[in-house]
């Protein structure tokens, strides 16, 4: 999906949400656990009920992994809906965090990127910045999509590498300024914390334009009118991730109308945000 | 497998070599491709012609998931294969670079650790360090299990980063000392790049004992000799991978042959390495 697709949806939708897909079979409702695929069959139904509330979805790989082959089942099952069903009208994210050598990457890649070899098609994947260029670069080489690097994430742990001095700026900072100069605001965004909305100053003076996937809104105690008060660009540039305040809204047999809700809540503080900073469709 | 387990093997082989296996559908011998799963079969022969001269096998994630669900089931076969038929005679490495929140975390430790979740059952996994203790940790909390930090990788683009400056350490090594406190030597071990060695006393006098990962040795270009000299130890402290050198020696029917060539060739160097450190087992 292009960028101005992306700013095409956030205008139509009014909304810059992004749903985390973190399936955990302990927490979803009890009563699926008879079907085929659990996972899928969650996924499909929070898929289902919001889709028109939401400009992208992210599952997150561990979720699947930890179920094994079964998992990656699930998984590749999921990415093949959306990409059935809600084509074109949903940005996806594979939430992986990879990240190696220049050739391992590149299989790294064709993993999220080319469903000829893997069965899986995603716009953006998630990449961790500490081996550098050439552990970045294979993944931009895939036309038309996306790499989501890891700047200043939304944990404890954030601080004990990405906070440190190097010269005159944070390892963060210095993650962010290299990396912007290896591809562009076409192909690359970068995740950042909602836990430390008052970062993204910093951030925005060094890539004004990009966007941003922010995740901690909700269960890691991050705010959305924070977020968006020192991220929002003129053209949105802004992705606010909320996984298990949605997913897991209820543990019941409405649980997919309790996370509609939930979105719905998300979703029109994000239509007074986006209306309120003259963000809208052209009549 | 614990510490002293890993330094007996050490002993008994004569080895600290480490077999990467990176299958590649497009390099291996083409008459395995009419098997049922031809990256299992590549595997399994890797492994009967190659496991007394190796004391470790590390499998790299992403050139299974390039393959989609069938990868990962070719990869979960791998993993069980070697569980059953060489337990406790060969350490075995998830070369996954994983690392999240720790929830998520915790998710991907289920998935390398956890086989009655997920089928797989490693003593390591690799783990990426940027995002900092939380993500970090969840690994360290499966007992007798390990991880293996990123700290100085092989790569070029390891100069982007790793090596800034941050106060009086380069980022590598204020990675090496804090993290070091988060477990001890029976639960981590480090990847530092051969083509890096001479970096390698810096490591060393952060910590003495952990045991190394080091990739880079032969396709990559670093030396053999040159990584002992500086990273070795009196219990040897040094698992050095070799993956294409070894893999790929041979593209026809010989193939495992000419693999065992190659693996036995540096087990070779590794014994006389051994011998002359005095680092043999005890009669």
């Amino acid at each position: 999906m292009k960028r101005q697709e992306l700013i095409r949806l956030i205008k139509t939708k009014k909304s810059f949400l992004c749903i985390g897909l973190d399936p955990d079979l302990s927490k979803i409702p009890q009563h699926l656990l008879n079907d085929e695929d659990p996972i899928f069959s969650f996924n499909k139904q929070i898929l289902d009920v919001t889709h028109d509330l939401v400009v992208a979805f992210k599952p997150n790989f561990a979720f699947y992994e930890c179920y094994g082959v079964r998992g990656w089942n699930s998984l590749a099952k999921t990415i093949q809906y959306i990409n059935k069903t809600y084509s074109g009208k949903a940005f996806t994210i594979a939430d992986a965090k990879r990240g190696d050598i220049g050739n391992t990457s590149q299989q790294y890649a064709r993993a999220m990127f080319d469903p000829s070899m893997s069965g899986m098609d995603f716009d953006a994947v998630t990449v961790a910045p500490y081996m550098g260029e050439d552990s970045v670069k294979p993944f931009l080489s895939h036309q038309g999509k996306w790499i989501i690097l890891l700047a200043l994430t939304s944990n404890k742990g954030a601080g004990d590498f990405q906070l440190l001095d190097t010269g005159d700026k944070k390892l963060f900072e210095e993650v962010l300024c290299k990396s912007s100069q290896w591809g562009s605001n076409e192909n690359m965004m970068y995740v950042v914390g909602a836990t430390k909305a008052e970062m993204l100053t910093k951030v925005r003076e060094i890539i004004p334009d990009h966007f941003l996937l922010v995740p901690g809104v909700g269960a890691q105690g991050g705010s959305l009118a924070e977020v968006a008060k020192y991220g929002l660009t003129r053209e949105c540039g802004l992705l606010v991730n909320s996984s298990r305040n949605i997913l897991y809204a209820s543990k019941e047999k409405d649980f997919a109308q309790k996370a509609r809700a939930e979105a719905l809540k998300m979703q029109k503080e994000m239509e007074v945000i986006l209306e309120k900073a003259g963000i809208t469709e052209q009549r």
